[in-house]
């Protein structure tokens, strides 16, 4: 399979099947993640899985309260969600809100984290919130993602758990000075990968030389 | 190519041939930015394509600044360098040093910018500075990296220019509220993709249920 037909095809997968993911498969998935850039090749990146089923049935219920916050101001329009070529966001949130109700049921979830003190970002003192710190976290996040994909295996990538850090960081003994930057589900999906996402065309997002002016029609 | 020994071979390359990239295989590469995972399906990733040879110099100049400090800094052991299993830190240095002194000589610079009223993240109240922004930014980022990978062509992303994003965003008609999150450069490498990076292994960086506990040994 083409690069580009894994990248058009690796979609936030909500349906999964219970069928457990081998430690075999999960570490050819875990290790692509060694190989994205970050600064200074220091490596901040770490993964906690978790099989657990209590611990996933907690998280759950955690993730819940910002979810169906979430969600109904997203139906009162509060919200603004999707793509200009997209138009069914109600069954994009339904599909959500079933997988947000079932995520415990997922066989492994990766709670990803970053040590935070192997990161310089560069973007502190702008007047704007700092961005750059992800950029030594989530290139190895997508290269998970993208393995996964490659290996048969849905993903849903989701940082909404990020509100309820302190919790989590006590459940799996995450020690101070280590983010948790977000969660991966990781399973068999039920259904097959769509061929192609619903995205924005090229040219809206594509400038020659000037922000704004159109590099492809 | 399996996808993973595009993974472990796609570098920072330092040294580029003046050969232009052309307007096809760069839409190739840029498209594969569009498929990345975002919060929302908003896509808030966008990329300044800059070839003009003055805007390059300029950049250049400001790039200098941080980046020498940087040098003095990590040749005095001020900043931590390198994975635990490296050994080749000064060649690494002088090599990054001689790509900051040309980096004006790359064909292409994509300067990637962020819509970050399209972002809603998730960590802003938790004692610690926020990374989720870059959820939203850095798969995109990653997917060109290796697209250009898989066409042949060089990149380097850095995010040094950060320091600079004021008078970026003024020379390159960047509006209010877009910030500027990394620079790649691409183009056609001198030498051969390297075999395989140099990573720490997977042990020390993958956790079963409790941070700290190794899942692979």
């Amino acid at each position: 399979m083409e690069l580009i037909e894994l990248m058009q095809s690796q979609w936030t997968c909500r349906y999964y099947k219970t069928d457990p993911v081998s430690d075999d498969v999960l570490e050819r998935v875990l290790d692509a993640a060694r190989w994205a850039p970050q600064g200074g090749n220091r490596q901040p990146v770490r993964f906690v899985v978790v099989r657990d089923a209590e611990k996933k049935r907690q998280m759950k219920e955690w993730y819940l309260n910002p979810w169906n916050a979430y969600v109904a101001a997203a139906r009162q329009g509060g919200i603004h969600i999707g793509s200009e070529t997209e138009v069914k966001i109600p069954k994009m949130l339904s599909d959500a809100d079933y997988f947000a109700n079932h995520m415990d049921e997922v066989p492994v979830w990766l709670v990803v984290c970053a040590e935070l003190a192997e990161i310089h970002p560069t973007d502190l003192d702008l007047g704007r919130p700092p961005v750059v710190y992800g950029a030594s976290i989530y290139p190895a996040v997508q290269n998970v993602l993208l393995k996964a994909r490659d290996e048969g295996l849905g993903t849903a990538l989701t940082t909404l758990l990020c509100h309820y850090e302190p919790q989590v960081k006590a459940m799996l003994n995450i020690p101070d000075g280590i983010a948790t930057c977000a969660v991966v589900t990781v399973g068999w999906p039920t259904k097959a990968f769509p061929k192609r996402l619903n995205r924005n065309p090229l040219s809206t997002m594509t400038f020659n030389e000037s922000y704004g002016t159109p590099l492809y029609s």
